[in-house]
């Protein structure tokens, strides 16, 4: 539920498919704050053009406009939306508890995401029919370990304990990812049983890829 | 200065050239924060054995065990020291402020470490002759939006303002990094003075890796 005595004007660009945007629009959909939604086109470049460079110089998706301020990088935003929108909380109260929740965050958003991004592969893999063996190999990976912080961390519904925290925010939209790119879930019965049960939440679902405008059918 | 009050069992894994691991030694000595350090040699793989993915399954450095139990990933630990030991703060108050803090942060713990660092670089790269021209793109690349966000931000002493944060732990080490890949920086004036402010500073220069155990010399 949205705090009114903080009502802020946001304007957020994002892409549909983008895993980080989804990160960010599911937080803002979990705390009901309104924005403006900016849709920015990866596919027809517009997120190295001019205009949204002077918005977010990185050129990656999402940005956050505050009251007229630009910001970036998701997991940043995260924890802004969750220092000032306080309903629901997605970091637990104790301290070594919320270490655990951002070690498994940074473990998608630092050791995984930017690995199997767009740029980085095109970068990096000149034959592009390459590319998509390279990103499976770095979300295997990622997975791999994001799995086995879970099974150390005993059962729970969600990455950590019972309620949903910043790290289901960053696991699930990885996963859309792995499934995109065809790497077997069955490998990440914890990873996967999360993404199951997240899916069927509304927020997760208003905010995921295919609920956008301008989203293609997830098997495109 | 450390909270006694706060005292617990703390042991470092870290490895000397490594920038993670720079990071949180840096911020351990700018707390005043005691702690057993254990070197991991990756060199020789250490980091990749049995013994060591017990304490981190991802195989990075850095990992701190904290009262027996082990955590990873260098900016959850940077924000976990940062709320235990609160002096000096390496977060401004203002949320608006921390956010513009951890965007910088993340420009280089997200955007710019992951696609440089020697296993990624191993991975897409099979010539390794060819892996330092990769890496000096990524490094030049992260480097850029992070002087462009700091012209952006106005003149100050360190990356946010007159103190140090979060942020410059994240790009001090980077900078090193950069040098060691003969990236010029002199394309990125503000971050290279922030490092040679920094340089001179007692908590900087102690955590650097020319000074940890086992460190040969930064030409090498």
């Amino acid at each position: 539920m949205a705090d009114t005595t903080m009502a802020k004007s946001m304007v957020l660009y994002h892409y549909w498919r983008s895993s980080c945007s989804w990160r960010v629009r599911w937080a803002l959909a979990l705390k009901g704050v309104p924005y403006e939604s900016r849709p920015v086109n990866i596919l027809t470049g517009e997120h190295r053009a001019e205009a949204y460079l002077r918005t977010n110089p990185s050129g990656l998706l999402p940005a956050l406009v505050v009251d007229g301020k630009p910001y970036g990088e998701s997991l940043a935003l995260l924890e802004w939306i969750e220092e000032t929108w306080k309903d629901p909380p997605l970091l637990p109260q104790e301290p070594l508890a919320r270490l655990r929740v951002r070690q498994l965050a940074l473990t998608i958003v630092s050791g995984t995401q930017p690995l199997q991004n767009p740029s980085a592969l095109k970068q990096f893999v000149p034959d592009d029919k390459a590319r998509p063996a390279q990103a499976r190999h770095f979300i295997a990976k990622g997975l791999g370990i994001y799995e086995e912080l879970l099974a150390r961390g005993g059962d729970g519904e969600f990455s950590f304990g019972d309620k949903l925290t910043l790290a289901d925010l960053c696991l699930v939209p990885q996963v859309y990812n792995a499934k995109r790119f065809d790497v077997d879930m069955a490998a990440f019965p914890r990873s996967a049983a999360i993404f199951e049960r997240c899916s069927k939440t509304k927020e997760c679902e208003a905010s995921a890829p295919h609920n956008q405008p301008g989203a293609t059918p997830p098997t495109s």
